[in-house]
């Protein structure tokens, strides 16, 4: 008998003897009758439904940390020989390193990361290697490393997110004059600047920014010491791994230690809501790119084309980004539905938990980065936006308000006034700043020359300073701030 | 033409021009063809899809002190005379009493709660009422009073929330000795103190709580004059109208103020997840009220009963509490759906915020007061709960752990000797602590009389004293400490 | 004590006995602990999210159906008196009279529409009206109810997408040669028509009217007779009762037809993939309405306008079909929720199965109004969708498909020579058709006078007469066969 | 240039000249500005997020039979040489074997199954290879291929079903006899054999064998020939394709063909539904087998133990069916999502349909031999089940319902008269079958010995024999029906 094979055996022969009697024929008779896919009997189906070292293998790194804070911790309190402690840590970095380089032998056998690292420890250091499961237990175990997991994800999407802010915020910059419709039902509605456009999403990735700091904040406890459920009779110090692992301070209460995934549904409600603003500016992106709008132009390290229809070019990169919102909402949902419900404490249901959580992790990556890819990438045809802006009468709005403002006419009845000069303009077929002021006091004689400061999509664009505003003088200062607000980390290394 | 029908006028006026010319015939010719229940033609549908004034006017509180804040601002701004301004204020708060006593007659024809306070408005003050739309619009007051009404919303929650913690505590304390099983996969696994099980519920909902103020915290942005979509080129004070509402700031950019819905997705997101625990405490509550674990037993006040089974005492709160949480997730899910791929800005689709967000706050209120009421009226049966950690060796771990402890004994190998205690209890079908001395030094001679200090339940809980534990000074300790993490006002209140 | 608290109180009287003793006193000690909002205690609490009654009376109708042919068949199996069955049926008319009329009396403390409807049945007809509830529950009469309800809103449902497929085969008759740019990635591809445009949602309306019908068709079997969960001793007919309302046949198993609710679920999962539709169907709606594409446009029926921009025609009817879309996902999502985990048979949590279904039937059943409005409604601009085909070097693949047919080339190589021409034509700024002969035959020298058939997007739509083929004869016939296919009860009533 | 790469450059050099012109240097600026994860610039993104053949690659069987039965009816219609179509018939058999075997190359470059094996092909068979897409393309190839895979899935659901059923009846007959609490709300309601139990599972997964067979049917309807989108001017047979590949007809709209996956929506709700019942199943089990209940015992087989506690029989396989329904209903919503407002025809988003496919049908695949592994395997406590239906007077319901039926009294009366006799028997604390005639005449005259028939649990089962009931003889009937009903294949099979 191998080591690794006495772990698993030493964890699971005390209950062979509660087997009840089964002989062969009764087995393969059962085997029968579920058969099919599964030939092997029960066994075959538990071997293919039971084990996660398939995809938790991924925490390796954590599972390690967590190892090694724990054996110095019984060590410093004298639960383990500081030996055997010294031997733990150098077996675990040692595989740590095997892992790393693709060396490390992974059994299906071993169920999970956490006994395929501790039989390999045995194999390595000996007896001594049994030491590190004192005081602890799979339950509080998994709830470290994936936290842990969850903790270092986090940092990576918001590293990806700070770089899409800095590309959005850069763009927004070269932009700030450049006019374009402004939509409400995809209707155009008043005129805008892009960079404002734009700085519209570095407010929503911010916002996703700090749904990701809360969540990290708040599942910065640690569980391990939580034991099995109720905490240990050693007298260990959950302090001192918390400190050790990053952690701000240990969990206060071990059935909620070992139960609580709260943390993995938060990182995913974060997920998602970021997902759904990458699909938003997806959504954007393919319709600018499209024929009838011809806003943008992404070039081929985005799209894709057709072997003989050259003006093809496929925002694939943004249509893949805005269907994978439906894997990542379905990552969400997936966790709630498996959480629903289940009583106290660890329940196996919960394996569950790991992989809606890597893949969204692994999807909302790449999408940032695609979205980043492609702000970056993105030929604006200024010209084609500012057409756009010709046809609808953008500033009617601006006529009505100059004459409240200059005219002193109460709201409602400039709104009226408005839409009659509008009607003027319309039935000539001609824009607004093409009428004449005659034209326009005929209608309504409060108009004066004044007006025509707003007529054009220029001015009345310039004229929108009010806080929050469109502007571009207002964006100038809205990027810098911006810059201030968000890119901290980016100003210092001059990036 | 009444004025209400007016604004509503002057709203579509211009565009009537604008219709294709479709006789009576036609019309009904049309008609004919989607007819059934909606006799009347295109618009009778459309009367039904568009208004949103049956749900909406939840929010005329939040509308009100909007306008007011905005009326106020534009006299102090010198936009509108005060006088007008004041007249403003005075026929909203006439409104506001209007509507609180249930004296206002709302319209369907004037879609929305927006236009039915202003048409009366315009009605009570006359001219001066339509200045109130000045430097605004729906787009931006939409997001403006769903904001409000939200944030009310966590307010009311967070009280809920408290007032469960405070129920939890006291009964925790109350039971800070008494011993049931701790489950893992509904198995007996260690024994555990109620007090201890109860106060992982604090925790939980004590992250509820952290994650609705994150949620308030990050939405108390204004989003009150972003006008359109664009700011405005009035001279307003958005800092100005944020403080009168109470809001931290402006939102730092217009077509963000008026497209964002994120507040509301991770108020249901929170909400999700807070339902989810109520799920969690509901499933235990049905076991516990069940005839196999009998722990407790809820009174009439929160079951039903057969007219001839005396026994049956259906813990139907618990059972809806649990069911409720599919609605919540639900809504949550709604919201991600409606606003995935929306381009900016306003889309009608976001009129599908509210009632997601209304029913999951009914929804949530209740579940909470239904959860906190159980726990307040729960009779524990401490004598079952202790009889149920009678039969499972619960104490095999504590002999294990003994045997490392006393016995310096390597881990794995204290865990191989208390195995074949174990067996040697099962097969004389006694519990661990029946056994003799001798009994156990025939299996392994370390063992010392000292043992029989953890073999006991009693003793085993006692000796979970590690940070966050079960044992009983623990939970007194602990009980005390969420009282000052969570139940602040409440101490100051001596509630 | 009036009748009608007599039933509730006969229904419970029992378990009063099994109350804890709990003084006034108490009571109002352990209502201040979750107080507020719920000031009279827990019974205030159990008042509000115990009763049903506020929604389930939408089933009155079901009800009463099913009581009548529960009392003729327990009249007829001798169960009861003729007589007494007589006055019963003559009861539940009376009242079904009274609840059409507005004049019944819902009563919250009676909880639900059963309840009530008994109720008022014992008052109007004495004792007897007690009989009705021999050898039933509430289990399988709210199980039957709903069936019948979902039975009737299916009808609802397959009537109304009869009507939109109507209306859009109507339109695709008169489009059948209209021609636009057919679309991939939103990236104009191959030219089509439109009505062979339309005809795709006809398919799409189809599979869904299919997918009602299963649904329907399955859970066309009665609960009634199923009794609380174990059937009954008495001798019913259940074969009679299903029967006389409809059913097909019983119910297999007692406890599953009180626990079965997969016809709610699998209705609302029909619901979703036609929500889904409507919302491909609104979006592109909203596009084709858009300044950019003005392929149609819809008249004030079913758009917004603004009072001062005469250009702006918000596409609100299909935003809000679009929008809604979230919610019946959100509506199938909650309910599987719901049911996810519960053990046999009957559990409170099933209560909530009724409100998503409603909310879903009243949601789905104006959207598709809305959608036949809309596309009945919508005035298409010919001229606009054909100039969109010009740009785009559409008929390149009938170029390439000549050369193979004609030229006899390899498919490959073929599709080179074309890509080669396109490059000619699009470095000269014109389209293919206005290359000469000599033009092609210079890059390709097999060309012939021939090409030309195929290079006007006219001629190329024609030659698609693959079956399935957007080719107008196509399309005629298409129209025709979904005539014949969909249209059954139309074609017989002359519609 | 290898022929490989030749079909990915064909396909794509057109619109190189299309790129806008990048340096190096602006290319590696513009890349610093999205690194980290990335460093190869935004082709590195795009080769990340596009690709699908980690995935797709599981349909190349479909793939492979789609393109044969092109190439066959190609040559048939003389579209393209009959010594081609050999040549293309032979490389697919060949590239098949190879894949089989796993000697087959996948490259990331190709992006996708398709591109693949057409490249390897061309390596094969030379320029001839290049004919088989001929008058198709990707679009109307992949929608066949994932029809086909479904279709496949489905046929193994089918069987995996069928099995389970299998056992699901076998353990019905066994315990046609057995007793145990049928609950309500998990509260004993009324005695039931565990063989009707176990057939309502039967029941549930009859229709869901219905619900795909639905779905099996509706989607079997061939999209190849719809080419891009728009059908073919080649004279192609799509009949002939349809008939070759099993399906029972083409589709009728070609843009249809492309766009539609309601087969995997559908496919999804189905498994969902299916997913929800296994929930249902799996939580019983961990009921059953808890402490508290001991109704059943699973052997090692589905469960995990503990080293040291040997009662401890974890039902890891029970708990993992139950969490991996959050699985298949998070794959539903996500579909869902993914599909909502996508405008025609195809969209890239369309490559999310195939991953949840993927993991919904190999979870539900190992669940399903799970639920028939455990049902298999269970050992029935039949003594623990009956002594459960001892303690609450179960038999009250028959009691009633005899004095209605023998006593000849009103049906509310009868219940009146019950629950008093209840009563007497609670306050002396005995079974209702322990009362004397003599206890029960004091309170109610009309009782006779006749009474003693239905007080005893195993009479009052044997008296539900409405249809559906509960009765031993009923679950005898009602097992031979099930077989009849659901075994058809195997009853053939003599299984």
């Amino acid at each position: 008998m191998t080591l690794t094979s006495a772990i698993k055996a030493s964890r699971r022969s005390n209950n062979k003897r509660a087997t009840r009697g089964r002989g062969a024929a009764a087995a393969s008779a059962a085997s029968a009758m579920w058969g099919g896919r599964f030939s092997g009997g029960p066994s075959a189906v538990m071997e293919r439904i039971n084990p996660s070292i398939g995809f938790d293998r991924k925490m390796y790194r954590q599972d390690i940390s967590g190892s090694i804070a724990h054996a110095e911790m019984l060590a410093a309190k004298r639960i383990i020989p500081p030996a055997d402690a010294k031997a733990i840590v150098a077996g675990l970095k040692r595989i740590e390193a095997e892992i790393d380089r693709g060396a490390f032998a992974f059994k299906v056998a071993l169920e999970d990361i956490h006994l395929n690292i501790e039989s390999r420890l045995i194999e390595l250091v000996g007896p001594a290697g049994g030491r590190v499961h004192t005081a602890r237990s799979r339950n509080d175990q998994v709830a470290t490393d994936l936290r842990l997991w969850v903790r270092d994800a986090i940092d990576e999407i918001d590293a990806a997110l700070e770089r899409l802010q800095a590309v959005l915020i850069r763009r927004a910059e070269e932009h700030a004059d450049t006019i374009l419709p402004g939509f409400t039902h995809l209707q155009p509605a008043q005129p805008v600047t892009f960079g404002h456009h734009l700085l519209a999403y570095v407010e929503m990735f911010g916002r996703d920014r700090g749904r990701f700091a809360d969540a990290r904040r708040r599942m910065n406890e640690s569980p391990l010491g939580s034991a099995a459920l109720a905490g240990t009779s050693f007298p260990i110090d959950r302090h001192m791994t918390a400190k050790a692992l990053g952690f701000d301070r240990p969990c206060a209460n071990s059935l909620d230690g070992v139960s609580d995934r709260d943390f993995a549904v938060e990182y995913l409600a974060a997920a998602a809501m970021c997902a759904v603003h990458l699909s938003r500016l997806a959504e954007e992106i393919v319709l600018w790119c499209s024929d009838q709008f011809r806003f943008i132009r992404l070039s081929d390290a985005f799209t894709t084309g057709s072997s003989i229809m050259p003006q093809k070019r496929n925002a694939d990169a943004a249509e893949l980004t805005r269907g994978k919102t439906g894997r990542i909402i379905g990552a969400l949902n997936a966790l709630l539905v498996v959480l629903k419900g289940l009583p106290l404490t660890f329940n196996k249901d919960m394996q569950e938990d790991k992989e809606p959580v890597f893949d969204a992790t692994d999807t909302l990556v790449v999408c940032l980065a695609a979205a980043a890819g492609m702000v970056a990438d993105m030929a604006v045809d200024a010209g084609a936006m500012r057409r756009a802006t010709a046809g609808g009468f953008m500033t009617a709005t601006d006529l009505a308000d100059w004459l409240v403002r200059a005219g002193g006419m109460p709201f409602r009845q400039a709104h009226h006034a408005a839409g009659r000069i509008v009607k003027l303009a319309e039935s000539r077929e001609i824009g607004l700043d093409d009428l004449t002021l005659a034209d326009m006091r005929a209608v309504e004689p409060r108009v004066t020359a004044d007006v025509f400061k707003v007529l054009k999509v220029e001015s009345a664009v310039k004229t929108r300073t009010s806080y929050g505003g469109t502007a571009p003088a207002n964006v100038r200062r809205a990027c810098k701030a911006a810059r201030r607000r968000f890119l901290k980390g980016r100003a210092a290394k001059g990036t």
